[in-house]
């Protein structure tokens, strides 16, 4: 499987934990790791492609020219990397078809075999959205007018390489963001939003307990569905547990329920 | 290194995580599993044989014959099986120095290497005590008249069977507990209390915060040690952490700071 990670160097390290999960829980297979940057130290880079290739798996750079970029509006202070996601297919060789982006404040704990077979005909991306009650209203209300059923959460996003070619312009998404910056709106998390905004009814839902569960609200998914989403239907069926949020559990005095298992996998991780 | 458990059918399936995580933790080396018990079927047995040798380690049965203990006085509602940890060094193969009994509510973290080397001379038992404040005076207040400093947890022991042979006899045990009858002091955990009142100063004191950490009192650790002992410290460093108490973290309902990591050693355990 081709997965995508983009990053810099203070995520180093919860790339490794992340990709540790997934290595450990998918034994039975092989990835080919897109790394795409553009602040890395050759140092750093040949660090991690030893990393992932002591444990028998690839890593390919994908180094991105900020000058790629010279025509892309500027929004607040957000650096050009907003644009990474969007714009992936880009940079990624056309041979690919689809390729899996995830975040690295992620634990993947199983399989992630059911997205070989997922059927993204007539799909940019796929995606989960948190149907957390709070997070749903403050989007809807925060990005009207555009009509958001669902607001994705872009973390966990399988990307349909081949449409997104056929079906996006670069020039199209620069244009969406002058418009944004001239309507005053104001984008929390840009490359979400955009996607969200512009893409919505392209996007595949995916069910968010199995591929973007929110480490933050084990109870309200616990009592949401009627006690079946407790601990051992997460461990057993959740493929990838995100760490939302700004509480990190690679920080000092995070507190939550999957701690201890996230300290887990750094210690396989990093020793 | 030699193991010892004992255990009734209701314990088999707690019994794999623990040995899993000791498994997992400890790939470096083998372990021989004495597994003492006298009412498991042969089916049982040979399920945990078969299961314990896939993963490249032996199990031998200790079958006790419950007529060994026609001598035993019997306390309350006690089956003899609380003189089970208090007499195994009768059932063990006479050419065994030292073995480690775990109780099978523990998960194994870190390799048990430092035990190998632990100077045992002139000690039964070693253990440690949970040096929470409630729990040292209750049982400091419960049994009075026997002085005791420390009372010690059974649920880890390593036991110096070579000096066990030489120093206890049989009788004294059940002359010590017939007294206990006749004074009618009130014995909750049989043979930790008794084990505790016979020879406390001759068990050796492990640090809990390594060999037997109680998984109820995360915060209380991390507190008492001036916030060293976080969840980064018992993932690195802690031996065994032992789920003391009634509520257990293969049930329903239960919940903790390491609930998660439990389940996920579950699964390894049991698929």
């Amino acid at each position: 499987m081709n997965l995508l990670v983009t990053l810099n160097a203070n995520y180093i390290k919860p790339l490794k934990v992340m990709l540790a999960s997934l290595f450990y829980n998918n034994a039975h297979r092989t990835f080919t790791i897109y790394l795409m940057h553009s602040s890395l130290t050759e140092d750093e880079v040949a660090g991690l492609a030893e990393w992932v290739g002591e444990r028998g798996h690839r890593l390919k750079e994908v180094k991105v020219d900020p000058g790629c970029f010279k025509d892309a509006p500027i929004l607040f202070h957000y650096t050009v990397e907003m644009y990474y996601r969007l714009l992936a297919w880009k940079f990624l060789p056309k041979d690919l078809d689809r390729i899996l982006y995830l975040d690295p404040d992620i634990l993947v704990l199983n399989p992630v075999d059911p997205l070989d077979d997922l059927d993204m005909d007539g799909y940019l991306f796929a995606a989960a959205y948190h149907d957390i009650i709070s997070i749903t209203e403050i989007n809807r209300i925060r990005l009207t007018p555009y009509k958001i059923d669902a607001y994705y959460n872009s973390g966990v996003l399988l990307m349909n390489l081949a449409r997104l070619r056929e079906r996006i312009r670069e020039e199209d998404i620069y244009e969406f963001v002058d418009t944004m910056k001239k309507q005053r709106i104001k984008l929390i998390m840009p490359d979400q939003d955009i996607m969200n905004m512009m893409f919505n009814p392209e996007i595949k839902n995916l069910d968010e307990k199995i591929y973007n569960y929110d480490a933050r609200y084990y109870q309200y998914y616990k009592l949401m569905s009627g006690g079946e989403c407790d601990m051992d239907y997460v461990i057993r069926n959740t493929i990838f547990l995100h760490f939302c949020g700004k509480k990190k559990p690679w920080k000092e005095n995070y507190s939550g329920k999957f701690h201890a298992l996230y300290k887990h996998y750094e210690k396989m991780a990093i020793g």
